[in-house]
């Protein structure tokens, strides 16, 4: 638990935040529109970000590790992006048409995605993720999904298995109870036991749909060899291999994990980076698999695969963010990722390092500008998977989390990786180790070491 | 069919949405981003919107009756909107917290639609009525979802069913096969049929959602007897009674059908128009039945109801958009809803009158601002369900969509309903009208006449 001390702090520093959490709590269950925004004892409001910074409705500034849900690796509103904003908000925000600059993101997306031949926009992950495996069972007339344990595809009811802790039971109420027939939880990086799983059911697999980095999971990188090893098996087996990287997509290199480790899957999903800081979703794939949702040589239900679209889908606000985002990268790609992945490194090394001097048992875990601390348990002695980041000791991250926000004001969403983006710089990274030093010097971290 | 001289009209005013549509292909299934927004022999291209106006890759100015799939209440870019985002876009597109500015537009549909005790703000349509019905499994503990053959909420797949005519054929391939165990179709605006297909699964009913004018289905209003009759039944069998709002939610009224017709829902949809332009969906209920959605309260997963939420969930460039629409609307209410209502009569009115004195067999359904014309067929005598529109003769439907489009610089998207924002006047209802007596009188609608 958080001392009522530094708690005391927090609200001595949130008075404006505790009155809006109050009216807030009248409107939406819970006071907040996505549940992990919740925090105790009640989330800061914020009603404003530039740059690197949060600022909240009491005038605090936060340098903001969170990011837009890890989207915004430009920063917030950066001014290339700002820049055609201003003008685009002017000529129209939702056309309902066709439109000239999907196809310039379009394009630019196809060209960094070796297996991205045709794509479909949408407006959010939990739509593509939802879209990538309808494709994936029309195409293989095949039903069952694997995912891995503690993967998280979005809110869609087809994936909402196996994501929290504890894992086999049902995702909430409100579910039929059936929908785990036909989803296959195989436990990540463990090829030997997921690949004893799928044989048997194999026959009636359609897909394996994984991350190349756990994310709402816990920050945990793939192998390599597991991400092969269930390639070769979704191959020899007609599967198709799905890799969502709405995370990782344009975060690690200029597109695609799969060119970095050199994977083929047949469908790619998309969000987040690529939308600019607007609202998007995208289903990438190999054309062969990609026609069966083309409704102009489909014509009737037997044949065509449907899939959103949606109102709001390629609209000209967010195809103008997600290219001015993406052309600004590509034209500095050797800056962008060498920069933010570097202070990844170094932001992990650092703090692995702080942590090992002072006789605490974590793991920092991560990949490029993507990195999360662990905070090792008697139950825990290594972070290789969801089950490990549930079983760790949550708490004593919460406390270092919130002493990062009220007396440092640097935000981590509480439990969530951070994201480096590029307005961050090696002195951000210097604050947040010294910070850190200073959570393990005083009293909050004691508990633990002890 | 188009004929070969009006398509080659077409033609020749695209020749650069061509262009861009065989670039297109390349990039898109189909060359589009959502299934309804292809029409042969191509769509065009549109790059600016303005007031009432598309504006196209080739400089045609189309006077827009589509309005971004009916939501652009206030026309495209209307000032009340670009001077807020102008300002928004500076200071954050994403913020990923919980912020000020959401409270205000919450706050204002509370106000406004009585039973909107509670809200959940996510990112589309899909979305909030794929959470909906999960509320209502959740407070129920029931399973099967009732909907209207021809209703459309989105390409969720827990509502995929019985969209499209044939509609007892599933939607499409990519389904599981199974989704349809728990979705009972009932025929709309035939209350007594219905009630006599709900009582053979009352015991496992969760809920019916329904829209209150059938939207994608062919603009046709539920009667409001249809209505009651089911909320009773609901009432009476402890059903939850969902409209889906997402086209009608400050359409007809500010607020809700509820009000109007005096319903009383349990959960209300709403979409499109609150969020001025931008990507919204919202589920708004009764406190009672939202609360299994708390996650302060409901701390594990035998209580809660997970629900999106989602990375874009109450992003501040949203909610200022939807917030300045609203508050503009509820500052000209009477103004604005009396404009936009009496145009629509005045359109169905006409319209009617017109293809009448030509002798042309035709129905002009809608309500408020929303109408759209359906040619009657040897199949079809009368429009009062999807079935009637899927049968009348969509073929001429298609050719005065096309005709107004290519000649007359009018834009429906083809087959689709029309909506009237308050940037459109009489004058261009009168030009309509101008528009489709010189269609009638031409040779394009002959083939019907005769």
């Amino acid at each position: 638990m958080i001392s009522n001390s530094l708690r005391d702090v927090y609200k001595k520093k949130t008075h404006n935040s505790r009155k809006l959490y109050n009216d807030s709590v009248k409107i939406f269950p819970g006071g907040i529109s996505h549940n992990i925004r919740f925090f105790r004892p009640y989330p800061f409001f914020v009603n404003k970000a530039t740059n690197k910074h949060l600022i909240d409705v009491d005038g605090n500034r936060y340098v903001d590790y969170w990011m837009g849900h890890w989207a915004l690796i430009l920063g917030h509103s950066p001014n290339v992006v700002v820049k055609k904003l201003d003008r685009q908000i002017r000529q129209g925000t939702l056309y309902g048409t066709a439109n000239d600059i999907s196809i310039k993101l379009g394009e630019t997306i196809k060209k960094s995605i070796p297996i991205s031949e045709l794509l479909r926009f949408c407006t959010t992950g939990s739509e593509a993720t939802m879209y990538a495996i309808r494709i994936a069972r029309a195409v293989t007339k095949k039903r069952i999904i694997c995912k891995t344990i503690g993967g998280w595809h979005g809110f869609n009811t087809d994936l909402m298995q196996s994501v929290n802790y504890p894992f086999e039971i049902d995702e909430g109420v409100g579910m039929t109870g059936r929908e785990g027939d036909f989803v296959e939880s195989i436990p990540f990086n463990d090829l030997d036991r997921s690949i004893r799983l799928l044989e048997s059911v194999k026959d009636d697999l359609a897909c394996i749909i994984i991350e190349p980095l756990l994310g709402g999971g816990g920050c945990i990188p793939a192998d390599i060899n597991f991400l092969k090893g269930l390639e070769e098996y979704c191959k020899r087996n007609d599967i198709l291999f799905i890799l969502d990287e709405i995370v990782t997509g344009f975060r690690l290199n200029f597109g695609s994990v799969s060119s970095l480790y050199h994977l083929n899957p047949d469908i790619i999903t998309l969000g987040k980076i690529v939308g600019g800081g607007l609202p998007i979703g995208v289903v990438c794939g190999k054309k062969e698999i990609m026609k069966v949702a083309n409704p102009v040589e489909n014509r009737n239900k037997e044949q065509l695969c449907y899939i959103g679209g949606g109102t709001f889908s390629s609209n000209p606000l967010t195809m103008t963010a997600g290219y001015a985002t993406l052309d600004y990268i590509s034209k500095n790609r050797q800056t962008v990722y060498n920069k933010i992945n570097k202070l990844g490194d170094i932001a992990r090394n650092d703090l692995k390092k702080l942590f090992s001097d002072y006789g605490l048992k974590t793991e920092v875990t991560g990949l490029g500008s993507l990195f999360l601390t662990h905070f090792l348990s008697n139950k825990v002695n290594e972070i290789k998977n969801a089950n490990d980041v549930a079983l760790s000791d949550n708490d004593t991250l919460t406390k270092y989390h919130f002493s990062l926000m009220t007396k440092y004001g640097i935000f981590f969403l509480p439990h969530k990786m951070g994201a480096i983006s590029i307005v961050h710089d090696v002195k951000d990274i210097q604050s947040l180790i010294n910070a850190t030093e200073k959570i393990i010097e005083s009293d909050i971290l004691t508990i633990m070491k002890n």
